[in-house]
C-alpha cells in the first residue's frame, strides 16, 4: 500500500461520555507519530461543524492540554445528533455528502476518524463508501464510542466501563444510606439510569452488591425484558420484608407485559424520531406507593452519570486512548471502512489483558448488541455471574483527576480556526 | 467539677449524610483516652432503638473498622426520624422519657452524644433538661450534622461542605457535557438538589462557575427567594440566547411568587406533617418546556448527593470527626447541654483554621440557620461573591477512599449486642 500524505480531520458524535476526549487524545497523540499526516485538524460539534467547514487546528493545542483530556468528561470538540439521513431525506442526505467531500478537498484531509455510537458508525460506513465511488483517496476508521455499550463486536464500549463504575458507587451508596434509615415502616428507592433499548448501564450495577444477597441492589430492571407489574410490586414487597428496604436500578426504557417503554412520553419526540423517556423511575414510583403503600424515593441520575469524570475508570479511560491510537495506525497502514474493536483476553496470572481489533463498519452499522436472555436471573430481576464476570474488569482502576479548590480541573481546547476555503453551507 | 465515672451512649439521627460516620469516629477515639469513661455504647437507629433497649458495644469493634468510619457514608450505628414530640403528643413524649432514662439507669450511662440536625438538637436539649430536672447525674453534648446547614451559630454543619463539594462538581462536569452537545437549537438542564426551606446545597454550586459566566450554574434557585416564573423564563431564555444551553440548580423547595412549594405533593405527609416534595425540577420543566419551547432533561440527585463518599471534602471530614472528640472533651470536663460548634478564622498565610467550640443547645433547638439575602445577587438568581467567600474552604481537600475491585470499600460495624436489662418496651 503506497503511502497517503495529506491531513487528518477527527470529530465527536453524538451523546459525550467521560471516555471520549480520552480517544481523541489518542488519535492526536498517535497521528504525530507518522510523516505522512501532516496537519491534524478537528471538526467542531460532529458532522454539523464539518458542513459548516468549522475545523481547528489541534496542533496547535498546548501538550498538557492533549494530555488533560485524557481524564475531561463532554466532548471537547463538542458533538451533534445530526445524521445523515438517506433513508427519510434522500436528497438533503446526497447534498451533504456532497459538501462534505467538497470540505475534505478543499482541506486535503486523507484521514477520517468519527468517535460515535451506532448512527456515528453508519456515518463513517457511509463517508467510507462514498469516498470508493468517488475514487477519493480516504482512510475512514469508526473509533468507538457510547455508555450504551451496545456496538456488536468490540468487547466493550469506551465510555461503559465509567458509567459502570460511577452507578455502582452511587447504588452502593445509596443502599447503605437507604438501609442505615430502615426502620420497620420499610421505604424503597428507585435509582433511574441510562439506557433505553440496552440494559447494559442497568446491568452493570450489580457490581454493587459484592455478592452480598442483602445488600442494594436488590432488583435491577433491564429494558429488554417485558416485565410484568403484578409480578414486581411481589418481589418489591417480599424484599422490604425482608430488609426493611429496597433499592431498585431501572434502565430509562423500562417495558412493559406488552412492551410499552412505561416512561416515555409520547407527545414529545427527538431528532431522531424517538419518544423522549423521562419518566419510568417516577412511574413506577406510583405504582409501588400506590399498591404498597411504601414511602419511596427517585434518584435520576440523568447526563450526570455519563459526565462523571471524577469517579472514571481506569480501564475504560485507557481502553479509549487505545482506541483512538489504533484507528491512527490502522489507518496509516491502509485500512479503511473499520470500526476499531477493544477485544480481552486472560492473562496466565488471572489479570486481563486488553487489546485492539478491527471489524467492517459494513457489519457494525445499525447493529444493535443486547445483554443476553442467559446473563440475567431467570426471573429477570437480577444478572448473574455471567454478567459480573464480564463487567468486573471494566470498572477496575481509578483516574488521577488534578484538583483545584477541591474541584476537579478539566481542560478545554483553544480552538484555534483553520481558515475557510469554501462559501459557506448553502 | 468531681470527676463522673459511667458509660457512654452515642446515636445518630435524621438524614444520615457521609461525615456523620467521622464524627462517631471522633467521639469513640476521644472516649478511649479517659479513663472515667468506662463502656463505649451505640444506640441503634437513634432514640427509637435507645427506646427499644438496642444498644451494642462499639469497644467490641476492630480498630481498623473504627478507621474506616471516618471515610463511610450513611449513619452507620442506623439513623431514625423518630422526634419525642411534647407538642402534639404530650402522653408519649413522657412515656418516652421516663424509658429513656430507665435505659439510661440500667446501663449507667452518663455521657449522652446525640449527632443530627435542627431536631435532634431540639432532642438532646429535652434530654439534658429533664436529666436535671429528675437530678440523674447525665452530661448531653449535641454534634452537629446536616447536608442542610441551616443549624444556627456554627460556622458550618458537618456534612455540608461534601455535599457542596459533590453536587459542586456534577453541576461543573453536566455543565460541559451538556455545552458540548449545544448547537443552534438550544436546551436546558435542570438540576434538582436537597433542601427544603434553606438553600445553602443549591447555593454551595455556584462553586462550579469558578467566577466564569458562561459557565455552568447559569441559575441558581433557592427555597429562600420566591421566583416570578415570567422573570425566570426571561432569564432563561436571556441565557440560551447567550450560550445555547442553561443548566439551572434548584433547591426542592423552591418557592413561586406566593410562597407556594412549586414541586410540593400535598396528598402526602412526611412523618412530621410536611408535605412530601419530589418535583420542583420536574414542574420547572413543564414550564420551560411548554413555555420557551426549549429541549429540557432533568437531574435528580435525591439520596445519591448526601451518600457521595466517593467524593467528601476532607475539611469537611476533618470537621466532623473534631466535632465528635470536642463533645466528649466537653461532657467529661463537665459540660451538659451544648452542641458543639465549628469555628473559623484566618491564619496569617491567608489559610482557614478550623477549631471548635459550644454553644447553648436551648438557643439552638428548632432554630433554621437561612442564606442572608445579601449574599444573593438581586435578582435572586446568583449567589454572589460573600456566598463564594464563606462556602470555598469548605470544599476543600480530599478522602483517599479506599478501593477493591474498582469500587469503595466502606466498613460496616459488627454491632455486638449489649445484654438487656430492662422488659420490652410497653
Amino acid at each position: 500500500m503506497a503511502e497517503l500524505v495529506g491531513n487528518l480531520l477527527v470529530a465527536q458524535s453524538g451523546g459525550p461520555t467521560c471516555a471520549i476526549n480520552a480517544s481523541l487524545a489518542g488519535v492526536i497523540r498517535e497521528a504525530g507519530k507518522h510523516e505522512c499526516i501532516e496537519e491534524i485538524y478537528g471538526g467542531l460539534n460532529g458532522i454539523l461543524g464539518i458542513l459548516q467547514e468549522n475545523l481547528i487546528d489541534l496542533n496547535d493545542e498546548k501538550s498538557r492540554t492533549i494530555e488533560g483530556l485524557k481524564h475531561t468528561p463532554a466532548a471537547a470538540l463538542g458533538t451533534c445528533r445530526y445524521k445523515i439521513d438517506f433513508k427519510r431525506k434522500p436528497a438533503q442526505a446526497a447534498k451533504d455528502m456532497d459538501r462534505l467531500f467538497e470540505v475534505f478537498q478543499a482541506h486535503n484531509i486523507r484521514y477520517f476518524f468519527y468517535t460515535g455510537g451506532n448512527d456515528s458508525q453508519d456515518t463513517s460506513h457511509k463517508i467510507h463508501e462514498d469516498a470508493v465511488r468517488r475514487g477519493y483517496d480516504l482512510r475512514v476508521i469508526g473509533v468507538p464510542k457510547t455508555i450504551d455499550n451496545d456496538l456488536p463486536f468490540t468487547d466493550s464500549c469506551p465510555g461503559y466501563g465509567s458509567v459502570v463504575k460511577h452507578n455502582a458507587t452511587v447504588v452502593m451508596e445509596v443502599g447503605i444510606d437507604v438501609g442505615s434509615m430502615a426502620t420497620d415502616d420499610g421505604s424503597c428507592c428507585i435509582i433511574e439510569v441510562m439506557g433505553r433499548s440496552a440494559g447494559w448501564i442497568a446491568g452493570g450495577t450489580v457490581l454493587a452488591k459484592r455478592g452480598n444477597p442483602a445488600a442494594a441492589p436488590h432488583i435491577v430492571l433491564l429494558p429488554e425484558i417485558r416485565y410484568d407489574m403484578e409480578a414486581l410490586l411481589a418481589k418489591i414487597k417480599e424484599v422490604v420484608e425482608a430488609y426493611r428496604y429496597c433499592v431498585m436500578v431501572v434502565g430509562e426504557g423500562l417495558k412493559d407485559q406488552e412492551g410499552k417503554e412505561i416512561g416515555a412520553d409520547v407527545t414529545r419526540l427527538d431528532s431522531f424520531g424517538h419518544p423522549v423517556l423521562a419518566g419510568a423511575a417516577e412511574k413506577l414510583k406510583e405504582h409501588v406507593q400506590g399498591r404498597l403503600n411504601t414511602k419511596t424515593r427517585t434518584v435520576i441520575l440523568g447526563y450526570a452519570q455519563r459526565a462523571a469524570g471524577h469517579s472514571a475508570s481506569l480501564t475504560d479511560i485507557d481502553n479509549a486512548f487505545a482506541c483512538g491510537e489504533a484507528a491512527v495506525r490502522a489507518a496509516v497502514d491502509g485500512q479503511s471502512g473499520f470500526m476499531v474493536k477493544i477485544v480481552r483476553s486472560l492473562r496466565e496470572d488471572g489479570t486481563m489483558a486488553w487489546s485492539t481489533g478491527l471489524h467492517p463498519l459494513a457489519e457494525v452499522a445499525n447493529v444493535e448488541h443486547f445483554v443476553p436472555r442467559d446473563w440475567v436471573s431467570e426471573d429477570g430481576f437480577m444478572p448473574n455471574e455471567k454478567f459480573i464476570e464480564y463487567v468486573r474488569p471494566l470498572v477496575e482502576g481509578e483516574v488521577k483527576v488534578p484538583m483545584d479548590g477541591g474541584l476537579p480541573k478539566y481542560v478545554t481546547l483553544e480552538k484555534s480556526p483553520v481558515e475557510r476555503k469554501l462559501p459557506p453551507r448553502a
